[in-house]
């Protein structure tokens, strides 16, 4: 029998949902309605209009045949009625019946439904702060938002910018100031690295490490307090100082679009998410939800999580359009993976980075490798740097987070991750992955099964590892904690680094080091490193089988140390 | 106790294991035979210094930190014994020793072994033809073979060359001559299109589709009878006509090493692989063996399969390391992931193609999207053509392979394929599996999603589609069948082909159709085509709904037809 389904929201869940569905019940009525004046657009390339990547906002809004894809088109091509500019603005369950407002006229109906969809997205936060509101403040909420910042930033009065909040918008959005306008850029992020909720602290850094070379700036731990300025913004003040600022933009995460649903009577989460089952229903089992005003189980952690990308609602929309449909469809969950592009670097990863896997309880340990992601022999070639969060009692794999010059082979690897991660891998799953070889595309031995690898030897004791991070920690102390740093590559390598600290960097090549022991000495900490971390554990397993008992590596060695700006 | 483990057999999978073993037993010995002068090198980095992309056949045996990997290499870093240029002649099982022959010197020796680690490789298959030992002919076995191709070709006096064997040794080596050194190539392939077991023929045209317009030549179904020349080389005689060249590349698969294996009583497989079991143990439980000398379980089938790999190779020596120091490592098997790349187009798949599966006896159906793969308002872009090999009672997925301009990002939908496959995924797993987004990387909605939905939707009967080659036929036979061919795009796109055809190509832009439902015959069988496939689903559905209960929709659509270059 034909349904009426009416759709709450048009922007990404919201017409996948109603399309699937129209094309298995053609008989049937849908009914999507959207605040906004645009729908069906793709939020998540705002940053490349921004930059002029993108000449014209209306392309996020185009499909790729180059048609509009406004209420005309959802009418003509997909037999969707769509209600632009008209609020919900409550829902009566019982009844089975949605209020609705034309804002521009202030007309109220009443609509009813057999289904609901709840699509309802998610708001920016703004921060409670003074000044907040200042012209020249922006959050990055949709086309609009968008427009005023391009033409601002292309009426060429922006001379200094800061983004407030180190996320992946804000990364994207000083990417696109910085690389495109040219624009004196700054970042003020209150944790203590970029992308606090989904990367290490490793790969953040390297992340930032290229960003700043590329001129961005970067201020943590540094809370903003007030915004101030003359009418337009001039400046912001932090709880340390001040940074001058023509344009402001708040991208400090998003909470999910949930009221309607809660003053309805429906589930909601403790974060604001409304709660739904794997056929994403909403605890009303005529009511479906889901993208960026849902909660969805984590399948790292079982847990609750909220993960508002746009791909994901895409996901869940086909879901929710089969089901309305009386099919079985169903939305697992999700492990959180993620790519953004800074200039000429990527960054990618999926699950817990080691910050997020302590804080849920494991008794987890981050390993870390660096190579090139190519046959070392194949002219073309760049750095790849993987972080892969264990557990240590398990040889669980919770998360990998990455950063590399090869931006597609990188989201290759986490994606190939991703596919693995709800089967629950340890390491050795991960160091026998088969993964396609060929010397232009990757390393007979690839990344991720020498990652693999490496954590299996580090959580089975065999490698005793440390980060760069902890590495740096040790090398400022050394006079204190009396370190013994033992370089095993070459001499022509080693060179410059013994000019510069004579007393406390030492040189052994590996292929020698069985034979210099005798220089070795007992009594002290020794950590080994090489270019990767390849030749160091060599020198650790011999180290350790002749009584250093307490030699430790540096993982991804001097090629970590470069990528993450140490200073030695 | 210390052991004395001997291993036969030095390019890959014998130094693996055999440096991981001593890592793990530092007090053990290892002796490690090779039959060739050189150790330890990529073979599969051979097309790429025939090219000249690699100066130095030596970088091919050189570690990333550009240190030779010779005998005194290993002795000195890896604390392992090498011998080159000494043959295994015989393996007593009982006594545990093998008979080795230092070939210089003709000097027998008989080893005594605690382990024994078989890692002998495979042989190119050499055709019985007559004229096969003519100079210029070659097969691509190791080094020397190697540099005396490039060396030939270097001289300048090479203007042609004939590949036999469509294969990737073939393929690359065909890349190879006609890219960077101008010469006339032409590939000679007994079966009807080029990686005959390993892709499908849709992904297979449209890479020998792009290697044609890079100017080598195709000759399918045609056999080698003869060689002909005085001294050298000068033309190949088939059984359909002759070509000339002044160099030959007989690539027509490898053979494993075995006989040693089989004289000395272990069990061996009916195509030649040593049976090995998932410890990588043969029949004799102080034996293993690995790498392109035995046969292993194909993950999707089940069954014995051969993938003589040098990743593969890399992954094994591994495990047979591990379990050499009593460890419990495990190689399950293998699902066949592999990539080429061909000038700047690339080749990638894993699991079976269409032609295995229905070999293999499965009731199987290939299933193709051709589509950006990137969100398609972002500047750079490239199309991307995937194949899915899908079971059609059960939705299994039992393949994928492809092409794509994007080389690393199609190798990275291969990888997380490749991650998913032994996991026995359907067709909803690919639609639903979480793949990194942003758009610099691919689409809010991943072709692998995108074609885990449509191969959900070609198996559930909602959508009927048929692949490139299928639609060619129909065509050239359209006077006789009747098809009434369908373009739904809009009229702009269309005008060139309705000129060229004005009574067999028909347009109905999708927005239009359901209002001129009167214009389509209902007695003749409709195919829809579109650009990529996505509308003219749309009007499938449409059209169905209406009674056009045979209609169906060219898979990849008009993106589809280009690529794999039919003449229309």
């Amino acid at each position: 029998m034909p349904q009426h389904v009416v759709v709450i929201g048009a922007v990404a869940l919201g017409p996948k949902a109603a399309c699937r569905f129209k094309r298995l019940e053609p008989d049937s009525r849908v009914t999507m309605i959207e605040r906004g004046k645009r729908i069906s657009y793709g939020g998540c390339g705002i940053p490349y209009y921004v930059s002029g990547d993108i000449s014209d906002a209306s392309a996020l809004q185009s499909t790729a045949f180059h048609m509009l894809r406004d209420e005309a088109f959802f009418k003509a091509t997909k037999g969707v009625d769509v209600r632009t500019e008209t609020e919900a603005l409550a829902i009566d369950p019982k009844a089975k019946t949605v209020t609705v407002r034309h804002l521009p006229t202030g007309r109220e109906e009443t609509l009813s439904y057999d289904k609901l969809v709840m699509a309802t997205g998610s708001t920016p936060n703004r921060l409670p702060v003074p000044g907040a509101d200042l012209d020249g403040v922006y959050c990055v909420a949709g086309l609009e938002d968008a427009e005023a910042i391009r033409a601002r930033v292309a009426s060429g009065k922006v001379g200094s910018a800061v983004v407030v909040g180190g996320g992946f918008i804000g990364l994207e959005m000083a990417t696109a100031f910085a690389d495109m306008w040219g624009i004196e850029t700054t970042v003020l992020e209150y944790m203590d690295h970029i992308l606090p909720s989904v990367a290490g602290p490793v790969t953040a850094r390297m992340a930032c490490r290229h960003m700043e070379e590329k001129g961005v700036h970067f201020r943590f731990g540094e809370k903003l307090m007030r915004l101030e300025g003359d009418g337009a913004v001039e400046r912001l003040v932090t709880d340390k100082g001040t940074i001058d600022a023509d344009l402001v933009i708040l991208s400090v995460g998003v909470t999910p679009n949930s009221k309607l649903a809660k003053d309805a009577g429906l589930h909601v989460g403790p974060r604001g998410g409304i709660i739904v089952d794997e056929t994403l229903r909403t605890s009303d089992p005529d009511i479906f939800a889901g993208g960026d005003c849902v909660q969805i189980k984590n399948l790292v952690t079982g847990g609750p999580s909220y993960l508002p990308l746009g791909s994901m609602a895409n996901r869940q929309g086909r879901v929710i359009g089969t089901n309305l449909a009386g099919g079985h469809a169903r939305f697992e969950g999700a492990s959180g993976a993620w790519c953004v592009k800074l200039f000429e670097q990527s960054a990618a990863g999926v699950g817990l980075p080691i910050q997020a896997a302590l804080r849920e309880g494991f008794d987890a340990v981050n390993v870390h490798v660096s190579m090139l992601d190519r046959a070392h022999f194949y002219p073309e070639k760049g750095l790849m740097s993987l972080d892969l969060v264990v557990e240590n009692t398990t040889g669980r794999i919770l998360g990998m987070q990455g950063v590399s010059v090869m931006g597609d082979s990188l989201v290759g690897k986490v994606d190939a991750v991703s596919a693995l991660l709800p089967h629950k891998p340890v390491c050795a799953d991960l160091g026998n992955l088969e993964m396609a070889y060929s010397p232009p595309f990757a390393s007979a031995m690839d990344i991720l099964n020498v990652l693999g690898n490496v954590a299996d030897n580090i959580v089975s004791g065999q490698n005793r590892g440390m980060g760069v991070d902890e590495f740096e920690k040790l090398w400022q102390d050394r006079a204190d904690n009396g370190i013994f740093v033992l370089d095993c590559r070459e001499r022509d390598n080693v060179a410059e680094l013994i000019a510069r600290h004579p007393k406390d960097w030492h040189n052994i090549p590996q292929g020698e080091l069985a034979g210099r022991l005798a220089e070795v000495p007992k009594d002290r900490p020794v950590v080994v490193i090489c270019n990767t971390g390849a030749r160091s554990y060599e020198a650790l397993v011999t180290l350790v089988h002749n009584g250093y008992a307490g030699t430790r590596s540096v993982e991804g060695g001097m090629a970590a140390v470069h990528a993450a700006g140490l200073d030695i």
